[in-house]
């Protein structure tokens, strides 16, 4: 039987309204449930006027904007379709080398201790003073774990151990893919970083869900707090459908599609 | 009950070995079993002289080049620590932008039809003639699923459906994230696309092993049939240690640490 997650829009709260629903499908249960809540037509990330989610690499955010010189040799770029493929790429007319732009991985830590939550409040922009996990964009030379790890001790100056894979959502409009893990604090120890102006321990009935900073937070902590009701911890994959032209702190204007749950 | 597995290296048949061995500590099971084989540091990935898995991208493999130029105005790059970051960047020394390079997702997909898994033969470099699930760059703008859906078509003009995760390897040396999805033929028909010279499906005890094109498929390949055989899919996360300095498809150069599997 399969179970499917349906967006049912916001109530007056702000809280996305999630009702399970069962379907009469007779087949063997997957490995992971699946429901599409609705298709949207992606729209052309170039012409996005949102920005990403996460400092300091915003000058890459929402918008896509056109590489213009080549950054090996400082040739000028073409856009043209190169052959045998199918998408506009910028050329160097130079040296002829290809400037590919691909999207994002943005890794981080929602730590669990004593049935709280970890939260950090933004110092930088964007989203500025509002609450966020701590989290960053994966670098090259670690893994999606060491990098949740990393973005944690500089975010909140915690130490955690024992991570487990939660939840990847893609958000196409701004070319991220947020990466959570699960998480616990070694030590009971955690302070602001140069990017928090506060770290705090929330009790999941205290999450502020007014004043989150993205909309990837705001499925993330609403798909953990359905699992804790659930007492089943899973695995989620999902596309956050962005509105275009929308802000960053704009954390409803968005819908979750092909929400898939282990 | 914590259920880990152990890399035991390769047999002659360069098969890696698998060994579940079960600790005696007492705790809640966690949604995913967790093992660290085996800790090694990480190579410095601009040092790296592997080459990355997938083309046309092939200019950024392995060899994580240094920006020379600015994307965006073509100015030299200087290359120091920004103000409140930890990192060497490229910096602008016009107009200040920085350019960040980041690990790109390659997202693919591992075919079930009639208990046999499809794969197509590389008719390009690097790993040329060598066999790979259909697997490429993600582009800004889609999602996961949509990548995987459209290199399936793209490498095997196969349409496919029911996809559901079931593996995200990290590969650091190389600045890669493998996600790999779990799916159906939509119809039975595939045959190679432009960089594929021939598709197949393999029985399971058919597989290709020496002949692949990398580890990640090495890995995928090895950890699906566990699967099938334990009758029980499962969502694997894991770090490939590629041993820096060899080949794409030296496919035992590698150890997989920190496996994670639900």
């Amino acid at each position: 039987m399969l179970r499917a997650i349906q967006n049912l829009g916001c109530s007056s709260s702000g809280w996305l309204l999630w009702k399970p629903r069962t379907s009469t499908s007779a087949c063997k249960t997957p490995p992971f449930r699946r429901f599409r809540a609705r298709s949207e037509s992606n729209p052309d990330a170039a012409s996005a006027s949102s920005s990403a989610s996460v400092a300091p690499q915003s000058s890459l955010y929402g918008n896509v904007r056109k590489i213009s010189f080549c950054q090996w040799c400082g040739g000028p770029t073409k856009h043209e379709i190169p052959s045998g493929e199918e998408k506009m790429r910028a050329i160097c007319t130079v040296c002829g080398k290809i400037a590919y732009q691909n999207p994002k991985m943005v890794v981080g830590c929602l730590i669990e201790h004593d049935d709280k939550v970890l939260l950090c409040k933004r110092k930088i922009q964007p989203s500025y003073g509002l609450w966020t996990l701590p989290a960053g964009y994966m670098e090259i030379g670690e893994s999606a774990a060491e990098g949740a790890i990393r973005e944690t001790w500089e975010e909140a100056n915690a130490e955690v151990e024992g991570l487990s894979p939660f939840a990847q959502l893609d958000i196409p409009l701004i070319g991220q893919t947020y990466i959570i893990f699960l998480a616990k604090l070694k030590k009971p120890q955690f302070s602001p970083g140069p990017e928090s102006s506060e770290c705090q321990l929330f009790a999941l009935n205290d999450i502020p869900f007014n004043s989150l900073a993205f909309s990837s937070m705001f499925v993330t902590l609403n798909l953990y707090i359905e699992d804790v009701k659930a007492g089943k911890p899973k695995f989620h994959y999902g596309t956050i459908k962005k509105r275009p032209g929308t802000s960053p702190s704009d954390i409803h204007a968005f819908t979750l599609d092909y929400h898939l749950q282990s």
